[in-house]
């Protein structure tokens, strides 16, 4: 509570110098001066919306750049969006900040969203800022465009589709143990740049964007991976009444990952029951699946067949490449 | 971290046992089982995008029933809707929540939810839920229509136009007064029945949605009064470049907050600098003015006018009705 000359609360003012600029892309947004904003949805599109929150202490360490904090914020809301065909629009960001974070961690803050916006195509539609007597939470509600009746939804795969992955998995969920203490026993067969490697892997994801559109056009069903691959492609052959069967060996791994594995052979498993991998599964028609190879690559992202769905409903199986079935368990981080 | 049998995880069991039955109002929710909905907007309209966050300690208090947290974050976003002159239509709910909420809080926050989604009219699109080691927190992104352009702003208010408010103010700085300790002086000047209505006020906003398209369709101006009566109005002028004359005695009191001012003559300037009222200011041309006032009350909300807006740009004066200047301090709640 305090005077407001010309009618501008210090939390007003806060919000025209941090986040202003970053809604020039969105003239819907007002600039800001506003409670709500209006979005003009071209014919023959939907808005898909998307909404993840992350928090202090559960989805980064209260210490990280404030910079980083925001860029992984808004990346795993553009993962999303990318994973169901969307292209991304107007993004709406809620900020719960504990008294130590004054002016200049939330003038950082929107320096990483500013340089996240230039990379993806996106801008601030809105949102609000508050204190918190807890943890800082950023809430961000993402909105991104598809043809009419065209979201990619996670529960339509098909039997017979190609089960693609993008990327490499796994390296988050290591980047992740790396910064544990004590250091985990693999981590001594890794060189420096190896672990550096899978610490940004597991700071700043790499959300698809760039073939949303390709997802979009070609894939029968898809999500991002952020749980863990063996538990989100349980949830998406739930969803399908479809089984699938994975060859273990296919799975796409970076360099230091290997390294990891063949330091502890126990690694693999939780590679893929952890989380944070933020690449796109794709369920995709044999008929489609060059064409959608083809693309992907041609965007600069590595996609990789790593199996097959089936008609029998049911978990998962992965084998080696001699078929035999290997003991991955079925499970993937979950808060509760 | 748990086995998944079917790929359900604990968070997801929770979230369809809670919250699936809230999204069948929204297809484009495919009942919460992907990661994100997708909203088809009819041909001719905007989709408007507000967001609100609710904290712990801040916003509510940690204790209140779940019912009632879930209805006051639904509700603040629903009246910024209104304000803007749209329906509402589908919202996005972020809960991070501490151990100590469990099932149980979920299901009752849920129940509260479908409540007012009943009495309001929309429904659940989507979210996120996951835990947090700090203060529950609820980040809601509610979206609703209006005919294409013509969002209400609340930096278009023009010289001339009357300024009208619903409702009665300062109800609810009264109620939150209430439930502090010690009790203020003028809590004497009132009975149980005052105190119980002043202390709901506070804690459930009444939105005022049904009055949207009324606002939209006559309204110069709109803005929601959740940060004071002064301070607020002190928005509205400066973003449109014009000062506004408010008659003091003409600002609509309930009958407690009445006897609180008759109780003491200090409470008066605190109703007008508090928060949480939840009304709507509106900026309405004289020859719209006599409809706007005709159709609210006929939409059985109160409507008022408390003065008019003036050329002269500058933050607003209050004056008694015999026109003599009053010191009214143009403040308001901040968190900042």
């Amino acid at each position: 509570m305090g005077p407001r000359p010309g009618g501008i609360s210090p939390e007003q003012a806060l919000i025209r110098k941090a986040f202003s600029r970053l809604s020039e892309a969105v003239p819907g947004a007002a600039g800001l001066v506003d409670d709500a904003a209006s979005l003009s949805i071209p014919p023959g599109f939907d808005l898909v919306v998307t909404k993840d929150l992350v928090v202090a202490g559960v989805h980064f360490l209260p210490h990280d750049p404030p910079e980083l904090v925001a860029r992984k914020a808004l990346r795993v809301n553009l993962s999303d969006l990318a994973a169901k065909g969307a292209r991304p629009g107007a993004y709406f960001l809620g900020l719960a900040l504990p008294a130590e974070a004054g002016e200049d961690w939330v003038l950082r803050f929107a320096a990483g969203l500013e340089q996240d916006q230039r990379e993806f195509g996106c801008g601030l539609g809105g949102g609000d800022m508050t204190r918190t007597g807890g943890a800082l939470t950023v809430s961000i509600t993402a909105t991104g465009l598809v043809p009419s009746g065209h979201i990619v939804r996670r529960h339509t795969a098909r039997p017979g589709d190609l089960l693609f992955v993008t990327g490499t998995i796994g390296d988050a969920v290591l980047g992740l143990g790396l910064q544990g203490t004590p250091a985990p026993a693999w981590a001594g067969a890794l060189s420096d740049d190896d672990r550096a490697f899978l610490i940004d892997r597991y700071r700043l994801p790499q959300p698809r964007v760039g073939i949303a559109d390709i997802v979009c056009d070609l894939a029968s069903a898809a999500m991002d991976v952020s749980d863990g691959l063996a538990g989100d492609l349980a949830l998406m052959c739930a969803g399908s009444g479809v089984g699938a069967r994975v060859v273990a060996d296919d799975i796409p791994l970076s360099a230091p990952a290997r390294a990891a594995c063949g330091a502890d052979p126990e690694v693999f498993a939780r590679l893929l029951g952890g989380g944070d991998d933020y690449e796109i599964l794709a369920a995709v028609a044999p008929a489609h699946a060059e064409a959608f190879a083809r693309r992907v690559e041609a965007a600069g992202v590595a996609a990789t067949v790593i199996g097959e769905f089936g008609q029998e409903p049911g978990a998962p199986s992965f084998v080696d490449r001699s078929g035999r079935a290997l003991d991955i368990p079925i499970q993937s981080y979950s808060h509760f």
